[in-house]
């Protein structure tokens, strides 16, 4: 039900990721949702979460929606992963009170995988913690690396901390002191990267707060749409350049492409005791596809076992 | 002698933005500076600052640099602005050091006008101050509001704060205590935005920590260098669309001038007694000549008399 193109989309991109090693099972108005299920089970919850919905709000009075059931059936067993394109703050909410932390972790926190052009890099924390110590961003270090190696196959991943220069000594109280903390941690871990290191494949994680992370992720979209906007205003402006903009319109496509965050599927919240997948919240069938699949990987890779694993051995190390 | 294309680039720009009210007074080596003085006054100075050279090396050795001789002319009153496309961090530590800070001002900070396709949005603070409490915020505020109106032109500018999230419980500890302090103002304050509202023209100035804000700048590079390089690569890998690249060769000329931070000469580090112009490290002679320019209308504005007034009024109000 969620996402702003549900059920029609969210439930194609289940039917096109559909495969002997991987059944969807859908959650949602039993009537609005079975149209479109072409055989996949169904399993009917009565409420929905809004969009803006305040994620307080819906864990108060929304247990019985969509969102919150697909987190129960991971927590309860019937579910290996649960993938909503619904809203990102109740989700979080749900994660925590349905499937809950796992033993040891400060906060869960959201890991984004972003394009580059020799592979992806992990962003940790995304959004889920405005405010973080740097004991939490050690941790996010952890479980980034983790769902790099298990989730996108990178062995040994590079893990970087966002700063605002390469240099040790730069950067702000907390990112001075995870500094200190990283270099004493068994991580593979290469210094402070910048924001413009973010699409390059520089690292294969990037730890930030949950702030930065934020607003890092919203600039570069907000960034990368200015461009495209206004190469289409620009060449739409004249009749030559309107030419020209039809036949470079393969190449914009295969860009589009690289640069669209939907090739990875979505947001990843690690630090639970099962995993929870956030998908865009505009998922066409193929990002919602994409998105579960990631998620399949994930269970596969055991992401949340490994995770568990990697904390209890990062407490015996000096930053744990 | 600072920046990437120096002294040429520079000396040109300081040539083209030179009139009947802009007299360019030229800092550096002597010998090497003149052959491209055309005229223009010449002060000469033994040392220079590497752009890589550490802040406060910079201010312990290198007093008799053209970079701390430039801010020590303007708080001798021999020049009413300085301007350089040297090293930032040393520029930072010249201002502090040879010009000082203005009675009142807690913590100096760096204004970055930024495109927008209804006109410019003021980011402060760009870098000068990795960690900062509310009450600074507020003050940037203040300086950011009287910079949109004195040098950009902006009648009763609108001011926003970066945050994660429109709603004024979102952000960080710091956001959310900033917020309540700047509705308490006498500004114009529009209440937060995201990092997908800076190339927007949504606000006039947009406040935030300088961590943040630098994380957000260099972001905000990267994302439009990534777009820019991936669509020539991709327009580049065949025939038809290197035809198609030709002809929308002017709307893509067209959209980088437009996107082209240079267009407004740079940052402007605002709280001092005098005013410091950063161009940027690769300044051509066009925004060499921009950020000249721009200086001077600071100080045509008043830009510094104007802040001082403003933050002394700003301390009778409950925020102040």
């Amino acid at each position: 039900m969620g996402g702003d193109r549900a059920p029609e989309e969210i439930v194609a991109g289940a039917l096109a990721a559909r495969g002997p090693r991987l059944e969807p099972v859908l959650h949602g108005r039993e009537p609005v949702v079975t149209p479109f299920a072409n055989g996949l089970p169904v399993v009917h919850a009565d409420d929905v979460v809004a969009m803006d919905e305040k994620p307080g709000d819906a864990a108060r009075t929304k247990r019985g929606s969509s969102l919150f059931a697909v987190c129960r059936a991971v927590a309860e067993g019937e579910s290996d992963v649960a993938v909503s394109a619904g809203n990102t703050g109740a989700l979080l909410a749900a994660g925590l009170v349905e499937i809950g932390r796992l033993p040891g972790v400060h906060r869960p926190a959201i890991a984004i995988p972003l394009p580059g052009p020799d592979g992806p890099t992990v962003l940790i924390d995304g959004g889920a913690n405005a405010d973080a110590r740097p004991e939490h961003l050690v941790q996010f270090g952890h479980m980034g690396a983790v769902f790099a190696e298990e989730a996108l196959g990178i062995a040994s991943p590079r893990v970087a901390l966002l700063s605002i220069g390469e240099e040790p000594e730069k950067g702000n109280k907390l990112v001075r002191e995870t500094h200190e903390l990283l270099r004493a941690t068994g991580l593979r871990y290469t210094g402070n990267v910048e924001g413009r290191d973010l699409l390059a494949s520089v690292a294969d994680v990037v730890v930030c707060d949950g702030f930065t992370g934020n607003v890092a992720l919203k600039t570069l979209e907000g960034g990368i749409q200015t461009v495209m906007t206004g190469l289409r205003e620009a060449i739409g402006a004249g009749l030559r350049t309107r030419v020209g903009g039809l036949l470079i319109r393969p190449a914009a496509r295969v860009l589009r492409a690289k640069l669209d965050p939907d090739t990875y599927g979505g947001a990843y919240l690690l630090g639970l005791k099962g995993l929870v997948v956030i998908a865009h919240g505009s998922s066409s069938r193929a990002a919602a596809a994409n998105a579960i699949r990631l998620a399949a990987r994930g269970v596969e890779g055991r992401v949340v076992e490994r995770v568990a694993a990697r904390l209890a051995e990062g407490r015996a190390d000096p930053a744990g």
